[in-house]
């Protein structure tokens, strides 16, 4: 991000910059600063011991997306801590990781990420600490 | 899981059965109900934005060796809630993840996952709820 | 609790039965198995070093409150973990922590709790799993 | 805090200006910037409907040696967010809550708290971040 100037509308570019996110088939639906998404199709790679979403990639959905609605507002962010709820999962569909911003402070920006299925269905409920580094 | 029966020391079988992990590169390093350790070497796919690791990947790790130390007691769990704090992070070299058994109970098993890089400087400090489902 | 059994509709003699809700004035405005609210006026035995309501006091509400909305199914609960974010505070004045139910489930029941002043702005945000003890 | 400044060793004043500490029977057994200890003497304003200590005080306990420890070095903090599990409980002893330094940053101090009784049981497990504001 040092020398990379993000256009905060450019969701391929942002995906681009973002070697985690892409290889893990990630894609961003809407950016905005206070209501961003990402989702994902699970296949494959998605899966754990169950066949069902592993739990590393539900929480990896809702860090990305609390990242995006972060940074749309233009500084740089990295996350400062984050605390996540299971509720139900699933082995295949869309996954869906909606940040609603609580409350952005002049360090500490606070986004809440219900995880959802294509129904709607609530798989996990994140609350990300995003702390802003300039 | 469900037709399928785990040799409690069979690394290799575990991620052959745990599609997310090894596609995340992760490796089982060690196997046990009280300590289990997960690592991984930090490669272009587990970058983010920053040329960082990746903090869905971190937590992963986390939730990945959590999951090892649960189920090395026999019986099979799911996470039921985890919270990380994110402390300071590495862009190359290997990144080690252990499962240290807090409390084992009937139902609910917690965790403390300190991962840490190769010189054993703390990267993310994490504490996992595993609830056992049989 | 078990001697007692409550009628779910008695605010007053579940005050009775918790002398630290009591002891710290808290009082029970709603029960609901999907909402419940507790509140406090604030006075001096609320206040922290600067003055301002206590960060262990505005967790004590959400736990109290999650408490009530969890046991208000009839059955009997412990709380497991929680989770708080702490976003603005009030030295004096009325605070309100809402137990809104998230997911009940067989063992685990989840509430999220935003603690508010009286007009509304959020002071903290709780997520509390309570886990069934029976 | 605003017009009073703490010598960071004088434990009585340090309860004197923390009127809710003092209200819930809180002792200051130790203070420094690497460990501090807080505890309660069990008696009937602690307790909840099952007789048992309230969650409430156990996490009170750790929000309070955890600003203590922080504060030690001499800078002003709140609380930004925290993590509270519950392990097991006691209806009367003493109850202790360590705060144990796990990392001191410019802005952000992470303290871990084991609460126990008078025999070393761990009754919860809590992870404090406070936030420097000066």
């Amino acid at each position: 991000m040092a020398d990379w100037e993000w256009d905060h509308q450019d969701a391929a570019a942002y995906l681009e910059h973002n070697p985690f996110m892409k290889y893990n088939h990630m894609e961003i639906e809407k950016i905005s600063p206070e209501l961003s998404e990402v989702q994902i199709e699970v296949g494959r790679d998605a899966r754990n011991l169950m066949g069902m979403v592993h739990g590393g990639l539900l929480y990896a959905l809702a860090d990305a997306v609390a990242g995006i609605t972060a940074r749309a507002d233009g500084r740089k962010y990295v996350t400062q801590s984050a605390h996540i709820n299971f509720i139900r999962n699933i082995s295949e569909g869309t996954v869906t990781a909606k940040g609603i911003l609580v409350r952005r402070g002049r360090s500490i920006t606070i986004i809440r990420v219900p995880v959802t299925d294509k129904e709607g269905r609530l798989l996990a409920e994140v609350t990300v600490d995003m702390f802003c580094i300039e």
